[in-house]
């Protein structure tokens, strides 16, 4: 039995997120029919985390058992011959049997991208959130390091309902990095942690984009967190401009 | 009554192609359908050419006649409001009442791009050829340039029904420009002429990979053209690598 460590690249725009769903094509689900017309065998690829539907992925982990007899090295060429052009399969390399995708993670970095510009370049629509009205981009700037260390991120989380059945109960995260940088057209959030709540890099977003209007400081980025509140925070941001980046093991 | 000039960026994964067409989503259709909200008047505008389903403009040109009191400067954001993200109105000006998209035109530039490396990211899948297969690249740079000049193109035309009708009968048209070049992992194609007609893009695109595949040398390209024969030249390439780059008059 081999533990085969998958890392994936995929356009989220057109699946209902990484979580296998009985009538919906989801990433999971993707993988683990094309798995099984290699192998022949029935597995779900357990994710480093769930993406949301319409979310993206640079280069996402899975793994999955297989008694099956081809080749590690096959298995890249084999997959992206059968799964649609929209989720690659980047690189399988064989892990240890107790390697776990999302317990053994020691760091997730996901990437926000907005679009400043007056006019969204319909090649860029699914991957950025267009937003070209007025923003303190400085402040944004400015408010984003607020985040980083150990902190109960419950007013950045949304109910969720795997939380407690196989999710750990605790809200607190420690973020290592946060910062956005502004690159052409675009404004750029890139943050690392230790790991994520259901729709925290949205919310993160959400709230980032208050005070980019004024309605919030960036000094207000401490009494919110305290605040362990969701109302306390700002609007989920589109899903079309989130990116999981890397998972560090 | 004005006569309105549109610049029109649209990525064409999504549609059947411009021309209207009763039971699927065009992008003539679409705008049409825009100025419509816009104004109440039913109008079909017309384009500086047809592109096919799939294929993509940068900056595809279309008028419009008009008699209503919206200021030009404003039709921008009204019809962007408006369209699918899918398809962006990058200008609009009021052009000479004798200004006509397609007959007006002196020169239209074609970009076709190949994905040269093992695995295509999902985020370019809609936007490039992916070709990872071997290919005599310098042979391929090489027969660019055998296409400049006034030929008959009719080797590289797909019947095309409007033949006749509206459009010239005559398949001689004027290249300016033909040339590719490797840009990271892309192999990029871009020609320029006096007109272009069904296909002749994609097909020439097709004759270039046989060049790549050593089936054909860069001089049969000459032998090719005076064959005045369809099926003396290669096949037609996927339209999702084609773009309309831009129309100049």
């Amino acid at each position: 039995m081999r533990n085969l460590k998958l890392t994936l690249a995929y356009d989220g725009s057109d699946f209902a997120g990484w979580q296998v769903q009985p009538d919906a094509a989801t990433i999971q689900g993707t993988i683990a029919s094309a798995i099984a017309q290699i192998t022949g065998e029935t597995v779900l690829p357990q994710g480093s985390g769930r993406t949301d539907a319409g979310v993206h992925a640079l280069a996402q982990v899975a793994t999955f058992a297989t008694e099956s007899s081809v080749p590690t090295a096959n298995f890249v060429k084999a997959l992206n011959d059968i799964l649609p052009s929209s989720v690659r399969v980047l690189k399988v390399e064989e892990a240890a049997s107790d390697f776990h995708a999302r317990k053994s993670a020691r760091n997730k970095t996901y990437r926000y991208r907005i679009f400043r510009a007056a006019i969204c370049p319909p090649f860029l629509a699914r991957y950025v959130w267009h937003y070209p009205y007025p923003l303190d981009e400085p402040a944004i700037i400015q408010a984003a390091p607020f985040l980083e260390g150990e902190h109960d991120f419950t007013s950045f989380a949304a109910v969720d309902p795997e939380r407690g059945r196989d999710l750990p109960v605790s809200n607190v995260r420690q973020i290592f990095s946060s910062h956005w940088e502004r690159q052409q057209d675009e404004l750029v959030y890139t943050v690392s942690g230790s790991g994520f709540l259901h729709h925290m890099v949205r919310n993160l977003v959400g709230t980032f984009i208050l005070v980019g209007k004024g309605t919030l400081q960036p000094e207000d980025i401490p009494r919110i967190l305290q605040a362990r509140n969701r109302s306390a925070a700002g609007a989920t941001a589109p899903a079309n401009g989130l990116y999981l980046v890397n998972v560090d093991y």
